[in-house]
This record gives C-alpha cells, sequence and structure tokens, in this order.
C-alpha cells in the first residue's frame, strides 16, 4: 500500500494577470513570471521548488494559457509535457483545476492532488510541506482539505475560513472541519476573528483526492463537471485533444474553485481544514507587497528592482522598478512608485487596492499598449 | 536728444541650472531651455520676446556659458555675435551683469541698461514693459532702479523689498525709495509685510546706466570693477579677447549682484523702485511650477509635457514629463512626479525647496550622470 504523499500530485494553476500589480503585471508578464520578494527567482519557480520535494518534480503539473507556455518552460526547463496544461483561454479555477483532476485521475485513479496558486509569497517551506502532508492524509480520509493560515494580525486583505472540532483522522491530528468560509472583513471584524482563535486565513490551497473533487465539482456544476471528464478521456490522445479543447473548452462555466467546490463541500461538512504555521502572503496588491519586502516595519521604504538606483529622503513605502534610472523620493510617506519602461503609477499603500481601477480606465480608454 | 528708452539695451544673464527643479533641469539643459508653462516657449525665448519691444530685438544682449551656446543660438536665431557674451566658467551674478554694463558702456556710454533673468515667468507683458519704461526714466535721472512686484500672497518663497517715500522723478512718477532688501520670510513676517503694504517681491530685475552700475559695483567691489573694465576694453577685439579673458574672468570674485549693487545703494539711499503690477514667478521650485500651471487652484494637477499620458484619480499637485510614458497617480495629493527618460522625482509640494539636497546628494554618490 502507498502513503497519500506517495499518492500526490502538485497542481499549480498560473493563471491571473494580478491587475492590482500593474504596471508590473501584465497580460503578457504575469504576476507568476515576476521576483517579487527579490530572492532572484520568479513566483512560479519559487511555488515549484517548494513543491518538488513533496512528490518529486515529475509530480508537478502546471496550469497555464498558451500564451505563457513558453515563458513557463523557460522558468521550469525540463518539465515534460504530460504535465503542462495549456488554457486556450481563461475560464476561472474550477475549470483549472478541474481540468487537471480529471485528467490525473484518468492517468492514476488513486491519486491525491494539490492545487497551490503559482503567485504566493510562503517563508518556511518545511513547514508548509509538513501540513501538506497532513492535508494530504485528511485528503486520504476522504475530505476536500484546505490549508488555513494562522492568522498573525487582523488583516482585511483575505478571506477567512471558520474552523470547527477536531475531525479525529488519526493520520492527520490536526485537521479541523470548516464551518464556513467568510470574505474579506472590515477591521473590527477581523479583530474579533482574531481574537476568537477559530479562523484562519483562507490560502486557496487544496488537497483532495482527485476523484472526491471532482465528485464535489459534479453536485454543484455537474455541466462543468461532465465537460471535464469528456476532455480528459481524449487529452492524453493528441490527435482528439485540440478539437475536444475546441469544442468543450470554451463553453466551460467560469467560476472559483471557492463557490464549486469548497463552499458546498463546507456546508455539507465534508471539507478540512488544515492549520498552516507559516509565513503566507497572496500578495495582492502593492501595500502587501511593501509588507513583504519592507521586514514589516511601516517606516522602511522597500526596494524591488535588480537595477534599482533610488535615492530616499523621509520617505516610506515601496518602489519598484524595471528601469535603470535614478529615482529620487523626497518626504513621501507610505508612497509606492512602480517604474516601468512605458507606464509609471504612483500611489500610497491605503490606495493600493484601487490599483485595479486604473487597469479598467486604462482599458476603456483605449490606453492597453500598457496592460 | 533721444528718450531713456532710445538708450535702453536689455541684459539677459542666462545662467543658473536651477537645481530646485532637478530632474528637469540639469547641467546640459538648465531651466531657461525649459518650457515651464505649456506655451511651446522656453523661458529663454519668452524673455527675449518680451523684451524685443522695448528698444529692439537688436538691442539685447544675452550673457551665457560657453557650453550653452548653440542652444541659445538655437533659441535666439539671427542674434547678432556682438549680443552673445561667453563666459568661460560661471562667476555669478555682479560678473555677469557687470560685464555686460561695461561692454555696453564702451559702446555707448550713455546707455541704459536693464538686467532681466532669463527663467522667470512674467504674464502681461504690456504692463511689464510700461514699468521698465518708467523704471528707465528713474535709471536715467541715475538711480539704480529695480522693479518690485506687488504681493498678491504672503509668499515665503521670494525676498521682499521695503519701500519708502516717492522720489518725485518727473518722468517716473511711481518710483519710490528703496529702504532695504529682506531675505526670504517665514510666514506670520510675510502676513504683516502684505498688510503694511510697504513691501514689494524682489524680482532680480536691475535698470540703470551702465556708468553708474559700475560705479557703484566699485564702490563695493573695486577689483572685480577694474578686471570687468579691463575686460570691456578688448572686448571688441578678437585677438585680445580670449587672452584677457582667460587672465581676468577666473580671478573675478564671485557675488551676488543684490550684495555687490542693490544693498549697498539702498542703504546709501540711491536705490529706486517701480512696483510692478503684473504677474511674475521665479519659478524657484515644483511648488511655484505647479502653482503657474493649475490656475491657482490647490485642486488641481498641473501636467506639463509635449506627449504627457497622464491618468489621474483623486490626486492634485503636477506631473511634468518629458516621455511618452503612461503615468498613473491614484489619491495623492499635492504630489510632485517629475519624470525624465534617465531620472524619476516624487516628492510633494511641501518638499519643493529639497529638491537641491538631492542634486547635492547624487553628486556626492557619484551619480552625476544624471545631473
Amino acid at each position: 500500500m502507498t502513503t497519500s504523499l506517495e499518492r500526490f500530485y502538485s497542481v499549480i494553476p498560473a493563471g491571473g494577470i494580478g491587475s492590482r500589480l500593474w504596471p508590473l503585471s501584465r497580460a503578457d508578464a504575469p504576476k507568476f513570471l515576476h521576483d517579487l520578494t527579490g530572492s532572484g527567482t520568479t513566483l512560479l519557480r519559487a511555488t515549484y521548488d517548494r513543491l518538488a520535494p513533496l512528490a518529486g518534480a515529475d509530480r508537478i503539473m502546471v496550469v497555464t494559457g498558451r500564451a505563457h507556455r513558453s515563458a513557463v518552460e523557460a522558468q521550469l526547463p525540463g518539465i515534460a509535457d504530460h504535465n503542462i496544461v495549456l488554457e486556450s483561454e481563461p475560464r476561472e479555477s474550477s475549470a483549472a483545476i478541474g481540468l487537471a483532476a480529471a485528467i490525473l485521475s484518468r492517468r492514476e485513479p488513486d491519486v491525491i492532488i494539490g492545487s497551490f496558486a503559482a503567485d504566493h509569497v510562503i517563508r518556511s517551506s518545511r513547514q508548509f510541506r509538513s501540513t501538506v502532508a497532513e492535508a494530504a492524509a485528511a485528503a486520504d480520509a476522504g475530505y476536500v482539505t484546505t490549508i488555513g493560515i494562522q492568522p498573525t494580525e487582523p488583516a482585511i486583505g483575505f478571506g477567512y475560513i471558520n474552523s470547527g472540532e477536531n475531525l479525529g483522522i488519526e493520520s492527520s491530528p490536526n485537521a479541523l472541519r470548516v464551518r464556513s468560509f467568510v470574505e474579506k472583513p472590515d477591521l473590527s471584524t477581523a479583530r474579533r476573528y482574531l481574537r476568537s482563535g477559530e479562523y484562519l486565513w483562507n490560502a486557496g490551497m487544496f488537497i483532495s483526492r482527485a476523484d472526491v473533487l471532482l465528485e464535489e465539482l459534479g453536485r454543484s456544476e455537474p455541466g462543468l463537471r461532465d465537460g471535464l471528464l469528456e476532455l480528459a478521456a481524449v487529452w492524453d490522445d493528441p490527435a482528439l485533444r485540440g478539437p475536444a479543447v475546441d469544442r468543450i473548452w470554451p463553453e466551460l462555466p467560469k467560476v472559483a474553485i471557492d463557490y464549486s467546490v469548497a463552499e458546498p463541500a463546507a456546508k455539507a461538512g465534508r471539507l478540512a481544514v488544515i492549520p498552516g504555521h507559516f509565513d503566507w502572503d497572496d500578495v495582492g496588491d502593492f501595500a502587501s507587497l511593501a509588507k513583504i519586502n519592507s521586514g514589516g516595519r511601516p517606516s522602511d521604504l522597500a526596494i524591488l528592482g535588480e537595477n534599482a538606483r533610488v535615492l530616499a529622503d523621509s520617505s516610506s513605502g515601496i518602489v519598484v522598478t524595471q528601469t535603470e534610472r535614478v529615482i529620487s523620493l523626497i518626504g513621501v510617506k507610505d508612497i509606492v512608485v512602480v517604474d516601468t519602461p512605458d507606464a509609471l503609477l504612483v500611489t500610497t499603500r491605503e490606495n493600493a487596492q484601487r490599483v485595479k481601477s486604473v487597469v479598467d480606465a486604462l482599458k476603456l480608454s483605449g490606453r492597453g499598449d500598457v496592460l
């Protein structure tokens, strides 16, 4: 008999531009292709490296857009063709993760998959992996399992998971039942969550037996599940795959896996959560990027950019630069400056969430050349 | 007998980088070579055009650095060689204006000169010229004469002139005696000045008979005056000018004309001032530039740049751009963004005066390539 980790397969959905990180993140240079920690590694590569020790680098599947194929292969040289799933167009996370589940399930009926975003930052890889191992055990026991991050502050930028009683799974002693998912709270609610000790940050990580995930998906989105199974049935046949994709993929419903799987499973008591005691951030906006890169001290000025030439006086916040220009800041607090060859953003931490609206405005005003 | 305006000769000292306008103003692109009002004209050209109607375009002398010769000639095509005085190195305003006075005085002993900075902004040219005409009349009566701008607000960025009694000059009915020059005041002092009605902004304009100016200069700086007279004596001899410049110019004392001429003359009761009722600004920093270009409304965002592509949301201040980059501002108030191909400045109106310190820091840190 194999262990749950031996049957484990990582799935990295690498989609999403990260509009709140414009002008750094773009359609042709999405967030996961950037080094956002100054480590010298893209987020995608860091995710891959973090997952490789779990069940081997040959058991990591990347689901990404056709347009990103060469960039992804450049980041992950040697990745096998059967581990790259290309979407002809974005159809949201249920389709992306569900397709991986369906393909892998056909190849290995007892596979346990774990889905991890390509563009999050995690500090302690060892802690992360031991948590995933425990989640895989809970998944093996039949639960759709998520990892909830133990909050360290009353963050308002994340969704929360309300956790309940211990599920009593022998090989997964920390697995708790999930009562519900809750949306990003306001500050006072976030404070209450933190005090209660019952809430974890929703990090969007899902670990599940592939068949269980597809069953759960079939309950809420039967058409989507059927489409994915149909695709998977021909996926490994080069002659049939293309026509099937062209016919089926564009018709699949666009729905986030949180809504199609996680929330319904939670309602039915079939969702488990393992509390994760490691540093995690979804780097959702420049305020978050500033925090990650400044050691958490609000007085700091974080600087990101290989060739950064920054001269700052009485300034805090973050400078992200892709150019070699001298950037001088004087007396600007909590500032966000993002300097790229064709676009410049100047805002503040407080306004970081509003960056997406700029992207929308640029689309509307015909300046899509910089998106 | 000729009128005072017929004997008038304009002098434009075009020196000074304008460090507080870095990274727009540079050693090789000083302030006077920029269009800072969005008019499509450099400040130098606007100054020239404003002065030309006074005594004719052929009676305007520009004193500038050798390095700027071709840029100046490009701005003022057709300017005669005898109207360009080239400094081998900057030696401050007493030397620059004094040399022009000495040269012109040799060519026309009864010349009246008027010196006007190349990099100030004046709105109402007609009002300006009638004020200069009256100043020329006061100069003809033997006074070193300045034009003081009637203050419209308690500005703290300008020096002030304390004016006294009317001098009773028939052809210059508004000429007042200058009691003293005062440095840039603090806000409460500036308010008191404004209320008193006795104070005018020092716009650094000097109108004087050339011989009177040189006499006044000789009192405080006899060595400087003698050097200038020696230079002027050979200036129009091409064979002798070069060696004289090489020998004399580098040894001349560096002193502002305010200290060498204006203040001593004021103390001795020999300085007159004509109140000027026209919009004037020395564009001393980006706060001033913002004011000039925003119609004075602090809620406005001023945008300067031929190819500006600015998208602003809830932002005020000024954007100056020399590039075609999309510049997006979100929720930044009183911001100053100066975008050039090799340097970017982000500061606030309040900190505008501190820009010079950046220039100093860049010099010290070996990043003089962007100065």
